[in-house]
């Protein structure tokens, strides 16, 4: 950290933060400028130190020049995090297309649109069975039972099941039937629930909030990857803004900033952006094409009749021209992310592989 | 509902409308512009409902033309809401100031605080022992010995005693412990978290979400007040935009935007959105010349020392002005009530009473 | 329009609507909702009378159905406007680059910067004279003798050019010596300014605000166009948002936003958004996936020594390399708008021919 | 400036930024911490610097630690500026209400409205005679006409004129008429338009755009201070956030925020920010009360005849009452300036100075 001292501060304000910098463990560093004093302060960044330090008389700024996260950073781990779920790679090179329907309504419904992502290419079955609905009077999903259907259509379908979960005590009935956790961006700072899913050893992919600059998203990151569970992927889905055309702004710069600070995998939600089908495929192709090595999308057979978001919802056969579209932009940005300095990147073929199932 | 159709959409695509409008159990009702043909859609309001219609062939739009909340309000309670919490009046026309340290984090502190501030005319005590923090490495509360402590302050004060629940799990000792909840912002949409505090019968104080609209912080109560809980405080404390001179926008327009659509008192929290407490006092007196029935106010005996928000922190002497200043412009403003048609407003001595502990 | 009315209000309050609607040269025409009555206005929208109607007793809300643009609008003109410019067709299928140095800084730099992303593929060379500065103190650009070096270049490399007009009472040498006027995002609604480029017959490139809403950048392009002046393009600059890991937010969303409202061009601007290079082509990427007609990018053959923003300069090898990527990208999309649905799209062919220059 | 390097630079990028630091005109100076090597670069800050220093091997980040404006910080002038506006002083513990209508429609509004102000105790009076509007279809503003009654309303009234200027081609005809120049929000970048004002004698009220940091308000400040003109107000509108049940939320944190950074008044519209009236009472209460040294309040006779923007408009025995409040809050905050340190504040006689007329 550095510590700015105001304009003209006498030396015995200076002396006050030198003293205090050792006091709190860390090394001082004097320097004087020609219209300020600025005190480094060496060792390791807190929140808390750097807030006691801005305090102290004749202080102007705390300024950190590190990130507050280590687990989650490129500097801890330099090669990008490679997951290996059921058998799909996920991230590195690597990129997966997460699909189904926004909620699990109906077997019918899950099993044909299961059926229609896979042979499209889609990896991952989503589903969701605990709804977080911003009224008390919607339809708030199917709990346990609707658990037990997104199970049995992953099995049947070989594919990887991936479904929200919203509450601590949820945890275990989740880990039991689904193969990975969904943290939503209304609990990107549910941190208890954070902590719980760390626990466990079932990849989490977490959404980023509404409102959550990018070093936020990283913190939550780390509080699954301090609890030991090193399988985590993050996922821009839009950002509200001023911009109400959509229902939320695609961030998509937030992809190659999210993949210069950490070597998780970073994924982009075009559905929850969007808000409406129309606009899916171009924010889903813009997201891969900045680079995204994943997406998550909302299929449904008849979205006209869906119980949840259905006007987001791609129909079957759109879904299938889309991932004709993204399978080749992928390509070309494989040969980008190679020419412009990503040194973990594979050529075409091993590109090509992330789509295999 | 508003159902406004495409311009030149063929006759066909409105009587499909229609027959929907009806199918769903709304009353269709045709109209034809010059360039436009709208079909209104009579009856309850529903997001599902809403979404269904939208994705018919030849429709542009669907508006809604009432509030999502009902319990939350003015049509379904006129009157201002006035809670009575251990005999302190809250909401309508009187002012309460609830304060303390961010943390509980000893007992002399919390003790120093809370004599400073009961002398200078708070009402409630705060003090937190459950803290969501950003970081998993920061200081995270004291958690139920936190809660004892708390207790033990408000009993030997005679205040009503506020900390907040950040875990559904937590909802029973905190019961137990403090007289009010305090949903935090980053909660605000932790659905499960209000539906249990929403079932037992203490006050719940919402905080506003950095990113949420005042229909969502409104659907949020909206949750508590469907469970049987009728004891709501919203509070405004800052949302996120790109003014980051400050660590978030104070938004006074809330206070009175809510109090038209709702009968719920509403506080604001100057501590959290200024991030500093130079500016906390200007705030404070912004939101109450605004009209906030409250504000929550962090005071720190040596923030310099503090494990949690110190920078933001009020000195209990600067606190007494502050309370000086407060007292003088709610009743300013309880003439402006007046004045300005609310119905409820109540002369000087009354609200006066506001203060009385 | 269409005036919601207050529920439970008295006949009388809708009795007025309905005549001031009439008086104000709108047909009006009611409709009893159960709760709701609304009083639809139909004819020629204008905010004034919005206003006015507002203002009424009883009424709650008045709602446009049509936006406030005409021209502008798909509505009034269905297939997408592609632009001659000296030769070069922009709009519909066709995809162009504009390339070139943030500034005019010196002959050797525009020249040289000039040859590199002709031989690349940029169709248009852009090159600033007057400079918007948040500063009085930095480099203003150098004027009329940058725009005669301009032109100079342009006509040695047969490109068309693009330069910055800020002032009406430049807009005469501006055109004198450039093939297109570009308004900034800060002169976005500075619109005595685009009055007097609207009387020109040369192609105005308009870029976004930093917070105009999509509506707003296409009035802007009204006012051009209500002038006489036919020829417009708009652009996508990136918004201000609380995300500052970047200098603006590129809203991708925008684009097929505006595609689906408007004939008009939509440009990206990678390089104003990101604010650094590293994030320019991910940025370049996303903005033609998402199915941009162009962009807008700045090239520099020695950024660290640019009198400019030079840390968003993209260096000419690289710039080479991107355009390779855009290049394949743009075809895949032409074959996505074909299979999406807009009816304008060409094969693979036409929209190569975009290229040519 | 503070160059930081990026971690585990070798010893030749971090020569390679002390000799340029130096061959800039800049003193170099080297702090190596645990982790990170930075490098001060000590004497004038300049963009094109920083910018330059950026893009260098092995540099993370390039901080400032000062501003970038000079005439118009604290720095450079600690006191509070007080213009003299034909006898009217503006600024420091002086509060000043410029109210009026929002365009010159007619001398009978204008004169109902001026004479209505005045009494009411406003100080200076408003009109726009240059509308800028979003739309090229609405009403425009009466030019040179209403400049000549706005003056003849201020001569009969004897008060101050302000009116807004958005064209640097008005600048002769509206300093001929009124007595301030007002910069509206959207042209605050409009730097040439700064630039002619700033050669003039005659106050500038400068607006905060609406997506301006405060830095960028200060440096718009800077541009008309810069040719020399000493008599700037800088006001605060409402910026563009999510949060759009108000047309803008009104910042009344930068009220504070500003006066700590600068000697220059500053004022607050809560008319623009508010769009409707209903909410102008509380906002320019808590603008008030957050210190700001003046309000602009758009009144009018008969809003909803208006031309522009009449919702927003108060009628004259609301403002009445309206400035009733005022007062007594802008007593009490004189106090508050006194008690929390700012030393120009002046005892309760001197601030109700600003009322006369």
């Amino acid at each position: 950290m550095i510590v700015v001292m105001k304009a003209g501060v006498g030396a015995d304000d200076v002396q006050r933060v030198i003293e205090r910098v050792a006091e709190l463990g860390l090394t001082p560093h004097l320097s004087k400028g020609e219209f300020r004093t600025i005190v480094g302060a060496i060792g390791q960044r807190s929140a808390q130190v750097q807030q006691q330090l801005e305090q102290l008389p004749g202080v102007d700024e705390v300024m950190a020049i590190s990130q507050p996260y280590k687990l989650a950073s490129r500097e801890f781990h330099e090669a990008d995090t490679i997951l290996d779920i059921n058998g799909i790679r996920v991230g590195g090179p690597h990129v997966n297309i997460i699909a189904g329907p926004c909620a699990i309504e109906s077997r019918e419904v899950l099993f044909t649109v299961g059926k229609a992502v896979k042979e499209a290419g889609a990896s991952i079955l989503r589903g969701g069975a605990f709804k977080p609905r911003s009224s008390p009077y919607s339809f708030q999903g199917r709990g346990r039972e609707g658990l037990e259907l997104l199970k049995e259509a992953g099995d049947e379908l070989g594919m990887p099941t991936i479904t929200e979960v919203v509450d601590p005590r949820d945890v275990p009935v989740v880990y039991e039937f689904a193969d990975m956790f969904q943290i939503g961006a209304r609990n990107m700072q549910n941190f208890n629930l954070l902590l719980e899913v760390g626990k466990t050893d079932k990849p989490v992919f977490i959404k980023r909030g509404l409102a959550a600059p990018i070093t936020e998203l990283l913190m939550s990151a780390e509080y699954v990857l301090s609890q030991g569970n090193h399988r985590v992927i993050v996922c821009e889905r839009g950002i509200r803004t001023f911009a109400d055309e959509v229902r939320f702004t695609l961030d998509v710069s937030a992809v190659p900033v999210i993949q210069e600070r950490s070597h998780l995998p970073v994924f982009i939600d075009p559905s929850h952006a969007a808000g409406k089908r129309d606009l899916v495929p171009a924010l889903a192709l813009a997201g891969i094409a900045a680079g995204a090595q994943g997406a998550i999308i909302e299929v449904h057979s008849c979205p006209d009749r869906a119980l949840c978001d259905g006007p987001q919802a791609v129909l079957p056969h759109n879904f299938h021209k889309l991932m004709e579209q993204i399978k080749q932009i992928a390509e070309i940005v494989g040969h980008r992310v190679t020419l412009w300095g990503r040194e973990d990147a594979k050529p075409r073929k091993a590109l090509a592989g992330g789509w295999a199932t």
